[in-house]
C-alpha cells in the first residue's frame, strides 16, 4: 500500500436503471424505474450502506429516442440529488451540468443550493455539450467547435467559482440587536465582462461547510486535459490501458502543479465496469446476458470509436502496427478515441480483443469478487490512480453484489473505511480547503465594472 | 357556504425568515435561518401539520445588498422543494421561476422532475423578470419592453406545456421480454420554431400522476391578466379592494371562459398577510414591531408603489379624487398599482390610510383569530376568491400562530379539511385533468418541422 495516498476513493455510478442498456430487461426491478425517485433513494442506500464516498450521475439534456435500452438520461440530476440529499445522510453527490445550456448565475445557485441542502457533499461534473439532438432543444445555433467550446467553459468556471465567494456573510453569532445580517465585507460583487458572459454577482446564496462544491473534469483531449488540470478535483475520464493511463494522470497532476495547485488537490478516478460472478465462467455468462450483442456488433461499435470502418479493417488486425487518429471532424470526445488507442498500442489489440477490455467507453473487469478487486487495487496501489467512478451494469443488483462481495476486500487490502467520519465530500476525499485547492487565476484585466 | 366551491384554498409563503424584512431580528430562530435547509423543512411540516394545501416561495435570482433586511430570496426554488418534497409528504409545492433567464427545455425538465419527486404535488409560478438587477446576473442584454416580456411568456409557456406531453411512454405493466420500454406513439416531437425559441423536443421525463405541474400565474395588468387567464390554474396577484378584486376576479374568469377553459380551471387566490394578537391592541403592537417603520416611511412607500412623488402629495388627501396611473416609465408590475389605486377608489383612502391596509403588496389583516378568519372568509364566501397565499411575517411563529388559532376557525365555517385525501396537488385543489384545463392553442402554422 503506496503510503501517499489512504485508500482508494470509489464512488458509484447510479443512472437509470444502470450502465447497460440492457438493464431494464434484467434483474428483478421495475422496467420503469428510471424515472421512480424511489429507486434512486434505494440505490443511494445501498451505496450507503457500503460506505461509499458518492453517487454520480452522468448527463445529457435529450431524449435518445431509442425505446430498446433505456433512457440513460431522464430525471434532471441537481432536482434530484437535491431530492436525494434530504433522504439519505453522509454519502457525497456528483452530478454532471453542461457549461453549454446553462447560464454561470443560475447554474452557480442550483449547485450552491444542493450544496447547502446536502451540507457540503456536492460535487459537479462540469461538461461542455458537443451532442447535435441536445443543441437542437436548446435553439438552433450551431455547435461551437472544440476550442471555442472549451474557451466558454474556461469562462464559464471562473465565473461560476467567483460567484461562489460573492457573498460570505456570518452565518453564527449574529446580533439580532445589532443594525444588520451582514457588513459591506460580505458582498465582492464579480463584476465580469468576458468574451461570453456579463455577470455583476453577487451570488444570492453563501458557502456551504465544504466552501462551494467540489470541481469534477473529464478531460481527454490536449484542452481537456488543461481543463481538468485547472479546475478539475476529481477527474473522472477514460482510462484503458494501464500504460497510458499513468502517462494520463501523470500529465494532468503535473499540468495541475504548474497551475500552483497542491498535489493533494487532484484525484483521478475513472470509469470502472465490474460484472461479477462466483466463478470466471459465472461471470462471463453475466456479460454475455448483459450485453446481448453479436461480436460482429461489438467489433463495428469499437470500430466507430477509433473512427474507422469496421467494413473495411480486419477485426483481428494487430492495431499498433496502424497510425490511429481521430477524424478531422469529429464531434464526440477525443478523450475516448485517445484512451482506446493507447489500450491497443500498449497491449497490441485488435478491433475483437477491445470489444472485451471497454464497456461503453470505460474499462471493463470480467470476474469473481477477487479478480475485479484487484483489478481496481492493481491501479490504485503505484497512484495510477486514486480510485474508480464505479458503473454497476445493472441497478441494484450489480451494486448490492459490489458492495457485498468486493469492498470487504478493498477494506482488508486497502483501508476501505467501514464508516463516515468527515460531514462533507471534500474532507472525505482529503482535498485541500476550497480556497487553496484551485487558485483564482482570472486576469485582472478582464475585471472590467459594469458600473 | 356558497355551494360552487367546497372549501377555503390555503398556500403558505414560506420566504427566508418570513415575509417582513425584519423578520430574521424578531422571535426564537436563528437569523441566519433563511439559508438553512433545516428551517424551510420545519416550517413545511408545520404547514403539513396544518394539512395546508401547498407551500409557496417567490423569487429574484439576485442579492439585494441590503444587509438590514433579510434576504427574500436565496435558495433555488426547485432545488429546495426537491429536498422538503423528499422529506415532508402530502402537502403542495408551488414555486416561482423566470420565463425571461431560463431555456424551456431545461426548465420543463426540472420541473417535470419535481413534478415526479413529488409524485404530483408541484405548481409553478411563471413570471417574466423585470429587475435590472436580475437583468445584470444574465448579461448586458436590456430588459425587454412590457409587451415583449409577456409574448416571450406566452411563447415560454405553449413551448413548456407541449414538452410536457411530449414523451408518455408506458410506466406500468411494461413487458421485459418484450422488443422496447416504449413505442413509437409514446414519442411526439415539438419541433417548435418560434419568435423566441427553438426547440425540437422530446423532453427525457415522462409525466407525474397529475400529468404536470399546476400552473400559477400572479397577472394584474390588461397583458398579465390575459396571460394569467390563458394559462393559470392557480391565480397569485394583488387584491387589496374587495370591489376590484370582484371585477379582477370576474375578468379573469370570464377570459379564461373565452380561451375554451373549464369554470372549475382557474382558482385565485391572492397574498394575505396575518398579524395576528390574542387582543385587538395585541395585534396592533405586534404590527408595530414587525414593521419597525415610522409613519412618514410607510407613506412614502406607498406612494411610490403609486408613481407618486411623496414630497407633492397630502399623505391625507383623498385619492379617489385623483386620476391616478401608472408612470409610463413604469417598470415594476401593473398589478401591484391597479390594486391598491382600486382600494383607495372604492374606500376614499389616503396615503396614510393605506399604509395601513397593505403589505408589501398584498392584503393586511390585523386582529384576533376571530378578525383575520373573518377577513379571509369574507371574500371567499361569495366567490371573490378561492381562498389566499398567507404570507406570515415571521416563520415559523407567526405561521404555528396561524395554524393553530385561524385554522380551526377555516374548518369549523368553511369546512377546510383536517386531513389529507388526495395525492396530487392537482386534485387537492379540484383542478380539472391537466389536458382539459389549459387547451393546447398554439396555432398550426408554428409547428414548423425542423427536419
Amino acid at each position: 500500500m503506496a503510503p501517499h495516498r489512504p485508500r482508494p476513493i470509489i464512488a458509484i455510478g447510479i443512472n437509470s436503471t444502470g450502465y447497460h442498456g440492457n438493464s431494464w430487461k434484467l434483474g428483478e426491478g421495475d422496467p420503469a424505474r428510471y424515472q421512480q425517485f424511489d429507486h434512486y433513494r434505494r440505490v443511494t442506500e445501498i451505496a450507503h450502506a457500503g460506505v461509499i464516498d458518492a453517487v454520480f450521475v452522468s448527463d445529457h439534456p435529450a431524449l435518445m429516442e431509442e425505446g430498446a435500452t433505456r433512457p440513460l438520461h431522464s430525471l434532471d440530476p441537481i432536482t434530484l440529488f437535491a431530492g436525494l440529499a434530504a433522504a439519505v445522510p453522509d454519502i457525497g453527490f456528483i452530478l454532471t451540468a453542461s457549461t453549454s445550456y446553462n447560464s454561470p448565475y443560475n447554474l452557480a445557485r442550483r449547485l450552491a443550493t444542493l450544496d447547502l441542502i446536502s451540507g457540503g457533499r456536492t460535487g459537479w461534473n462540469a461538461v461542455a455539450s458537443f451532442n447535435p439532438k441536445v443543441a437542437a432543444n436548446f435553439g438552433s445555433a450551431p455547435i461551437d467547435d472544440h476550442e471555442v467550446r472549451y474557451r466558454r467553459s474556461h469562462e464559464f468556471l471562473d465565473v461560476v467559482l467567483r460567484l461562489w465567494s460573492s457573498f460570505v456573510p456570518p452565518t453564527a453569532d449574529i446580533d439580532k440587536d445589532g443594525p444588520a445580517l451582514w457588513g459591506k465585507g460580505a458582498i465582492r460583487p464579480i463584476d465580469h465582462a468576458g468574451e461570453f458572459f456579463h455577470v455583476r454577482g453577487p451570488l444570492n446564496v453563501p458557502p456551504s461547510p465544504q466552501g462551494r462544491p467540489v470541481i469534477a473534469q473529464a478531460g481527454g483531449s490536449a484542452q481537456g486535459i488543461t481543463f481538468a488540470a485547472r479546475y478539475g478535483e476529481l477527474i473522472y475520464g477514460s482510462a484503458l490501458g494501464r500504460q497510458s493511463a499513468a502517462a494520463w494522470s501523470r500529465t494532468i497532476r503535473a499540468q495541475a502543479l504548474g497551475f500552483g495547485r497542491p498535489a493533494d488537490s487532484v484525484k483521478i478516478i475513472p470509469g470502472f465496469v465490474p460484472v461479477i460472478g462466483s466463478t470466471q465462467a459465472e461471470a462471463i455468462r453475466r456479460y454475455e446476458l448483459l450485453s446481448q450483442e453479436t461480436a460482429d456488433a461489438a467489433i463495428a461499435r469499437v470500430a466507430r470509436t477509433l473512427d474507422l470502418d469496421p467494413a473495411t479493417v480486419d477485426p483481428d488486425e494487430n492495431l499498433a502496427k496502424r497510425d490511429l487518429r481521430p477524424a478531422a471532424d469529429r464531434i464526440a470526445p477525443i478523450g475516448g478515441f485517445e484512451a482506446l488507442a493507447g489500450l491497443a498500442r500498449e497491449e497490441n489489440l485488435s478491433l475483437r480483443d477491445l470489444a472485451t477490455r471497454v464497456d461503453g467507453g470505460h474499462r471493463l473487469s470480467v470476474g469473481t469478487p477477487d479478480v475485479v478487486a484487484e483489478a481496481i487495487l492493481d491501479w490504485w496501489r503505484d497512484g495510477t490512480v486514486d480510485g474508480f467512478v464505479v458503473q454497476p451494469p445493472v441497478l441494484p443488483e450489480d451494486l448490492t453484489v459490489f458492495v457485498d462481495e468486493v469492498l470487504p476486500i478493498l477494506r482488508r487490502e486497502a483501508g476501505f473505511p467501514d464508516k463516515y467520519t468527515e460531514p462533507t465530500l471534500r474532507r472525505r476525499l482529503a482535498l485541500p480547503d476550497a480556497d487553496d485547492s484551485i487558485p483564482n487565476t482570472l486576469p485582472e484585466q478582464k475585471k472590467v465594472s459594469l458600473g
